[in-house]
């Protein structure tokens, strides 16, 4: 998983089957310095995160373990909202 | 899933099984300042994207899940035409 | 998938179960401006693509698609050949 | 696989179906001369891997594989703590 | 897929499920004029590759196809070790 910002929302009304009903928010990869880390990505939201929020994205794979049984052609959610993280300094140790 | 634009079509006669009747397009990633954000990925569309639009792109799995139980060796699809998107200045919060 | 040129083939003699028999092309990515678009990859082939040829390759999940019920692990396939294609210029609309 | 070294810790409490009871690490992908990697990663632990400790990161499947039957989003997991490794001058042979 | 060249090997006591019993390999990722192209990545090795080999490295569902039926939760594996290639200018026709 990798840590963003949300930074906003997209709408769809043209979509592909499976998408009806999903919250999609746009989230800005992060480090843990608050640095940009790579360019945006479009995530399924189910836990009603909001910009401004850091969350915790997960990719691939879980769109078909979360929605199992349905078809939902996502590939990238947001399975967490980040309470605190304590990171060190990595030039260390 | 990441926001491109169509910006052509691409075609091929001699190809595997499972890739017929599938319409090519070729997406430019983009960024929500409308900069590109690397290469061009050739997508499935069934939706009907048109050029200039701007359209949501999964990668990896949605072809498995949606044309399960057919063989469609794809690994990027159209999942959604962009209506709007609302997204703020990611240097803030 | 995206847009590659086939430059080469690669052969091995030691390799793993299903790998036998597999046609392997090393494929350079490249853009709709025939521009070098990353690292080369191994993908491979069983329609038939040559030297000199644009292609489409598929990643990820095609191998278990197209050869369903076997053990073949591989993570790139060709899965056309490209005729023709249509790209308008994408720093417009 | 990579190697990556354990730099923290992130804690979600609101958070998606099957992310209960997981610990997740934060992890800075480095190379064998100790040098930094790309971006960190958010992975799952089940072995106890502390800050400060290069472990190896499978990303994609593992948590299908490892979890399987369960519904676990989860992308990224510690799968080994590295003891030693041997890595000669890849600028030879 | 792709190529590279073993470096060295890496090993672990305390690991995940699964990984017993594995050989587990550096490669460093090469292109086809023997320049690196990327970060090292750790592989798993049932054929008997040695250091200063070249390989060729299948990525992401290998891993759940040879291994069918047990957890083995890696993301890359050598699936042949190269014997040749042939290659041409790729700034060609």
């Amino acid at each position: 998983m990798f840590m963003g910002k949300v930074i906003g929302s997209v709408w769809a009304t043209q979509k592909e089957e499976g998408m009806d009903n999903l919250k999609l928010m746009v989230v800005q990869p992060i480090d843990f310095k608050d640095r940009e880390a790579g360019q945006p990505v479009i995530a399924a939201d189910r836990i009603g995160a909001g910009v401004g929020e850091k969350v915790i994205i997960s990719r691939g794979s879980p769109a078909r373990v979360l929605f199992s049984g349905k078809m939902v052609p996502i590939d990238a959610m947001i399975v967490g909202i980040v309470d605190s993280f304590e990171v060190g300094d990595d030039s260390g140790g």
